[in-house]
């Protein structure tokens, strides 16, 4: 294993991590807010404070974000301001339109989000990467979605494609905004794709990681017995 | 001092402890909900976060009380759903009109809350009670309205004499949704009256309670520099 030594004197790795973060920042607060507005769809208060503790969970993912670019000298709003856009758009144009949908969303959304945290963590510096897995550590509270999917579809089987068509589109929209993001921010690409001179992502392995990502997301599907 | 014994195997005071912690239970829930709402009036993201933050707050003691209810054998939603009409009014009757409203409900409706938990921490048994505290000690994160506030009026007079009135209104609207569960709940009200054979509060106890709570919402209102 080549552990890359702590870089943070690399002005452009670190800005590249202050982007990195700020990103992931955003995405935090993007999903409570988008999980606390969805729980309105649910059918009663158990299944709404599910989806609340979800939102609720995502924001202390921020907090420890946004410590951890304070802690780099970095302004937690400015940082997260630039991916503001993309997000926005990504939740406005996958709002769902019922619960079965926000269940769908929170699951998949959930899984991406744990799939992409796990992917960059191998190669990022062990305080950043020690943050991450900290995050990662709460993944799978979207797990009760698959049996409240599962008996959705069992009493009304046209709901399943439906929710196959919304499962693709929330992955296609992801897609979308993920290449949106990597086309704007160069420093926070050029070090994914390992260009600042340090082990990084070639083009390869960023083909690879859409692969994987798309994989699972097909798995996922599966188990909500959704086709892909 | 009287320290009343663990009386959980008393069945009124049990049952007046699970409608007790419902009631803050579903308290925190629509704390939650309304906080992430009028988080959206804020004009900036940083502002933004701030009242993100306290309703993800909220809903971490939403948790606490909803273990509780559960290791006393109660379910959490079956708890929660006699208050749930009560304190859907008031913030329904409380909506903020803008950012500012916002800041103040935010305050106001911390400082009540807390001097309603800190009140009724005294006459409770001690693991209540240590659960109250516990949830207690995250008071004070609704300081930063302050500053806003004043600005706000330093910039435009008139807003000062809107958000008196609309404290006046949070202050009412919760006497009068209290007022409603405490007759509707009468295992509650008897507790809380000293009712059931123990230690609590009688009725001229609850005069000067209420007395507090309004003393201390003038304070409030001043110290936003808002007349009471």
């Amino acid at each position: 294993m080549s552990e890359p030594a702590a870089p943070m004197d690399d002005p452009d790795y670190k800005a590249a991590i202050v982007d990195l973060l700020g990103a992931l920042a955003y995405g935090e607060v993007a999903a409570f807010e988008r999980l606390a507005q969805d729980s309105e769809l649910a059918p009663g208060l158990a299944d709404r404070t599910e989806l609340q503790g979800m939102a609720a969970t995502e924001f202390g993912h921020y907090r420890k974000l946004a410590d951890r670019l304070a802690s780099l000298g970095a302004d937690p709003v400015t940082a997260m301001v630039p991916f503001q856009r993309a997000l926005d758009e990504f939740h406005d144009r996958t709002a769902p339109a019922d619960w079965f949908e926000a269940l769908v969303k929170a699951y998949v959304g959930e899984g991406l989000t744990a799939d992409f945290y796990r992917e960059i963590a191998a190669n990022l510096d062990e305080d950043t990467r020690a943050l991450i897995l900290e995050i990662l550590d709460d993944e799978g509270q979207a797990a009760f979605a698959v049996d409240r999917v599962k008996a959705g579809i069992a009493a009304d089987s046209r709901l399943a494609g439906r929710l196959a068509l919304f499962g693709r589109r929330l992955m296609g929209e992801a897609l979308v905004q993920g290449q949106s993001v990597a086309a704007e921010r160069d420093a926070l690409t050029a070090m994914l794709a390992g260009g600042v001179g340090r082990p990084g992502f070639d083009l390869a392995t960023i083909g690879r990681l859409f692969t994987r990502l798309t994989e699972n997301h097909v798995a996922r599907m599966g188990t909500l017995g959704l086709a892909p």
